[in-house]
């Protein structure tokens, strides 16, 4: 026998059982559960407070939700497609516990306010989950950076040898990325933090409702002001994957580095056995899958967020059933964000970082060439004139197979009178690093001080 | 005990559990298990044939597969992330049941041409299954316009009224789009249709394999040139992405007609009740629910195809474990046009169209105006002026509230000379529909024709 | 001859033309033109703070490039491929005007900071005026609610008629909706408004430069904080086409609905002639092009965002040229932004509505079901059976061509007895409005508090 | 004075300026000249041909369009927004020099089916071009894999080093990718190739045209088959934007590579002076700047594909003014793809290949280790014990740091008594790279092959 539809009064003939089988979401938004109960439980109180509701009915209403939140939990809840949507499944279960008291929690709200709503609860703790995964991540960084203040590795433009850093300096980079990252949450998150509840189904309800209590139950600052937007409002969905997609962007641009540095031809880092894996033909390989998928689960997000926005073009208002559409790719774009942030951070703790090669990839490549102009202008020489005049010597030294510091002050001086014997010293590798002392340089007193100002940020001890 | 990796013998340290959670497959690819055993009987009974097998080992590992085949069918097949993918799941099953022999079957492949097997062979056969549905939908559209060959209907541009058409020409449309998409996934299938198997891990191999053996057993009338691009290339999935996302985008089109049409400012059509749904809150409502998720599932094609396309964006050669990043966004893509389809056939067909509404909809806007200015170039007026001329009548027309034929003659000989008594037949709304008879166009035979045309192209009777 | 590259001292042979053609982008950067030549001065200013310039070569370079501003102004400024971008274009003007002191403008910087700095200082202009402009459309959008607090309208779900509303109160669901695009932007100002100059090519800089004060002439409240992020971020931009693509997106559905309500079926609206356009066959066309076109820019921002997503993708630290092609990305938004809001909002103002028709069509269709209802939940029937009753007198009621207010009270007591004499006056259309006095909710007075605080919002009067 | 609208008589007010502005599309559909005018020449001598038009206005039409043709190539021509479209201008011009006539060209046609003609002349003739060039390119890439045929380098897999494999192999396989795209185009080209025009606005026309005659005119095998899918189908663009992108990526995927093997890590590369670019900052860089772009560019191309999937979602039939927003993504597109083949050409042909780089880091990395393995195989070991073997006897040589040749065959035998003395030989590079002679395999001879069918692909000599 088929279940009776929440709305069949209206209509002749039942359902087809494609249509049903098409427009159910149970089989994703049981997610939604938890956060269906927390909703509806605020709002039974909210109806007890208003006199909507007897405090009979909403005791046994909050018991009876609490008890299909252990069902849930225990994985002893059965669904349904033709019971649609989690919200049915959770009222038709709890009419069957309580009887006709189940019947009134819906009053004076409509699945359009409280899918609403439900998603929002949802997306505000997983933001909070994915702010301190973040977190997480950036102490990593951190913690390898205060390792590795000492070490001196080529910075790269155009992934070209640039100028010497140091890796701890490289790895604030990212401290920084990140950082913005959980700011981005953050400023998104006072988006998410706004109850549609009482919204109804477009226009608000006729019942004396306290909206404001509603919000207060359910901590959140601010409730929706215009209940049509209320129910067609899915911008913090779009913005958090937004922030979602700039998040796996800067994973794999991290990634990215963490595929280059393991190649034989880096050498820069050793993956340890724990964090590679092998291939079922060549017996010698060890991969960096990790970072690899790291790497491409920015698809997965970018498609996540264009979804949605393709979703939401040119529809009109209010709600409309393209919305259900909504979930799917948030929930997508949390569990690929939460699953790629634990297993980066532990990864990141565990890489071994091969200092001498990165040193010795610094010491070669006129990474110092740079500082050789700046030399010639500490001497009066214009900026436009030592670079050429630098570029000149660089092009000398590549015929000849020579390092900078190898062609002897008369040579230098040939190209330009104002070398004088101080240059040496001026463009040793670590000179070069130490130098860079403007505000946010590699200069390991300034990264040193970046450090600390991290853990700050991270309320690191 | 965690179980042993295919790749662990250069390993000191087992795999971090964060790590095969990341990593594995199985969870999604356990769907590919029948074409990763169609594709490893043909593998084995090629090494058979070129005696790198011998016989009973063909047999065994042939029989052995079968059975395993019946296990994931029954689901009895057990499945454990340690085991990352389907090639390892079911290898592994085979060596349980025939031994040493099941060891060999991997002789002469790696993963990397495996799985690129796997997704085509898959690829394959959802083209074929969406095309014959594809064909379902252009079959009931075609019945539909064979019912309504003498239903008028305002034909629109900017969703104004422009000219009066036929219900059956305007639903032809629809089927042209369908052709292509049919034609298109064909254009696609040639370059699914090629054979990877034999290409190793990117090399090719030692052994001395048969690859157009392998090719005929698994009607592939193709073998990827090189072994390099063999394993690299994604183009057939992002190709098939493409066409998905262009048929999506046609459903998107046809789904919003179909709401506007079931709105009760348009009127046109009734969908039936087994077809729509209701609300939880407004006991009057009947929403075109069905209509409205296909229009919002282009969001999630529209992603998929983005989300491949991003994976794969300077990717160096050849494989790489983003690729592994392709199967999830194919799946969704197919699933989701598959139940589209499904569900879209039997809905079109127990539309109801309200003809009367839409013919008095032709009726009422000046559609005929174009007709009144074509008249006028019968007469000899420049198309511009007549143009002009007709565009006065209506300006006064929409003042005075009337309708163009009610215009009497000598009014309209106002505006110009060149009209005489036999206007007002011309600019009947069937004349009108009925003088569009350049080829392609709105006319009775015309579009009696393109039925008939249309039923061949679909084989039916 | 070729001009001599900023680079060219190392470099043996002259640039291939293609290479110049394809790597310049002098074609759309010159309008960063005045951004670049702030940032310069600015950058002068501080290097004679700092005693790296003299007094006179600061204002020797001040003056000229107050020349060079007013030269692109006047549109004598003459481009040269072969000089790659608008810095270079800027600092050999420079030169040729004062001499040697203009190749020392370029001492301490890079161009890797400072066209992340000229990117910043063009969006920090293009946020305020994007800002101003929504604030436009905000205040043409409380302009007709204003007149529009008396007109019901039907409130729509799944385009289908559902509750009454005010027009007043739907027209303000945008201004919400336009709200938050301006807090967004707000948001991603603060990340915009940040100093990258000071970075040098990656590392910082050796001079003893104070970023700090080059902050302060430049009005950046936050210097950038890592030397190679600052020059390898874009995700101010990302951030800015996220918050742009959501804004399109809402100009989107505001646009579609202006389609739906200028068709003949709605007849909602009127667009005056000025903002309509013709065909170029049909005399009789009206067509809502501006609004169509909106609707359609939606395609463009939302392209644009992943353009520069795309780019980003798996990019390692730090510069890397791909970067160029975050701009054309950006303009492109904020021309396509720009020009979208400056025709929508005097559109807005000029649009007449049919109130007498949007009346008509909320009387029609059982849109008081709910209040019917809810009715009966106020007589203490639980709002489940409620509504299946309801749903069957609307059942009848469609049978008999009925409205819910023409069905006699016997005949009602027929479905519910509890149903009273009081019902007809509760279903009443203005009645169904008003009774939505929930916070949020379409009641007039909530509305007309709305408008008020709208107003505040926007500082009107 | 304002111009006067082909549209105009219906309307009372002047079109808005900003509308204008806003609607017009002559600052970008200019570039559709040509096509417009091939187009409305083959229009002309068809009705000609029917008797529509007279032999001498044809002849005036035929001379005047000529004429107008020149003017825009000398770049005579004067637009002004108000004409709105490249359509318009041409008309208005051509009624200029010949009088009323002019006004008769637009006779039996709209500009809904002009336009769409128009894009599909000017996309049929840019796919050519588009192909040309992209032949180019296999062609510089079979030149080099002629000169590199006994070229060993190191294949990768997650990048790290897999197997030996001849340069000559990876070159080859981004011909087959590139012989990809040319195919795709081609199956694209059958659906731009259809003629639409003769659909009118959209419903046909009435005059007795004969739509087969322009096609042959045109040189068009097929015409549309249904008149309002004519001027609403943009699916060739779409399908033309997608096998761009697929393009872009592979672009993408090569461009990488270029960076990667310039690096000083890798040093497979030296760029050509004329091929790079230098740093303003840094003396000594030298920048694979072209490379990164053309990296960079798959996010234009991406961009593009989906703005017009997005503007297409969700149109109901048949034009509507959206569609407008076809063509910047196409030209866009466009000449990001001829400008990066154009380019990349050349550079690929000048490009120098560290051979001796290449072998050497073929030799070190264990690139043997299969074959190892594979040897067991022979031996008669089950592949699986053979990998596990090798894996051992890899890890073992990893802590001694030795390579596998330098194992003693006694300490070989310690791990399997398999191995004999001709293990040896076996495991040299050359002899590696020989043995994979399975179809498709880096077998020297079998790659002398590839590169002499690639020949005949290309029409080489």
């Amino acid at each position: 026998m088929k279940r009776k539809k929440p709305w069949g009064g209206r209509f002749g003939a039942e359902t087809h059982g494609q249509v049903e089988a098409f427009t159910a979401s149970i089989h994703f938004d049981l997610r939604l559960a938890p956060h269906d109960i927390t909703g509806s439980i605020a709002h039974a109180r909210m109806l007890g407070k208003c006199g909507i509701l007897s405090r009979a009915e909403v005791e046994a209403i909050v018991t009876g939700l609490g008890e299909i939140r252990e069902e849930i939990a225990r994985g002893e809840f059965r669904t349904d497609p033709a019971l649609e949507d989690i919200h049915m499944h959770i009222e038709r279960r709890l009419t069957e516990k309580i009887g006709q008291a189940g019947g009134k929690l819906h009053t004076g709200r409509s699945r359009n306010d409280q899918v609403a709503l439900d998603l929002r609860l949802y997306l505000r703790e997983a933001i909070g989950q994915i702010r301190d995964r973040i977190r997480t991540l950036q102490a990593a960084l951190v913690a390898k950076a205060e390792v590795h203040l000492g070490t001196v590795m080529p910075g790269y433009t155009h992934l070209q040898r640039a100028q010497p850093i140091l890796l701890a300096h490289h790895l604030l980079a990212y401290f920084e990325m990140f950082q913005r990252d959980r700011e981005r949450l953050a400023d998104c998150l006072a988006r998410v933090n706004v109850l549609p509840l009482g919204a109804g189904a477009l226009a608000g309800t006729t019942l004396p409702i306290d909206r404001a209590y509603a919000a207060r139950l359910l901590n959140f600052p601010k409730i929706a002001a215009n209940s049509e937007d209320a129910v067609a409002d899915r911008d913090f969905a779009v913005e958090f994957l937004a922030c979602g997609a700039i998040l796996a962007m800067h994973i794999s641009r991290l990634a990215e580095e963490l595929v280059l540095w393991a190649t034989a031809e880096f050498g820069f880092i050793e993956l340890p056995d724990a964090f590679a894996t092998g291939s079922s033909m060549m017996p010698q390989k060890k991969n960096p899958d990790v970072a690899e998928l790291a790497r491409g689960k920015a698809g997965r997000v970018y498609g996540a967020l264009l979804a949605l926005l393709t979703v939401l073009k040119g529809l009109p208002l209010s709600y409309n059933r393209d919305l259900q559409e909504d979930k799917e790719p948030v929930f997508e774009a949390v569990d690929t964000i939460q699953q790629t942030l634990d297993v980066l951070s532990p990864m990141l703790g565990a890489i071994k970082f091969h200092t001498e090669r990165m040193r010795s990839a610094a010491a070669d490549g006129f990474l110092n060439a740079t500082d050789l102009a700046e030399y010639l202008v500490t001497k009066g020489v214009p900026f436009r004139e030592a670079h050429e005049t630098v570029g000149r010597i660089v092009r000398e030294c590549l015929e000849s197979r020579q390092r900078l510091e190898d062609v002897p002050l008369p040579r230098l001086r040939h190209f330009s009178r104002a070398f004088e014997a101080d240059v040496l010293k001026y463009i040793r590798l670590e000179a070069c690093v130490e130098r860079r002392r403007s505000a946010g340089g590699t200069n390991s007193r300034l990264v040193g001080e970046a450090i600390r100002r991290a853990k700050r940020a991270l309320r690191l001890p």
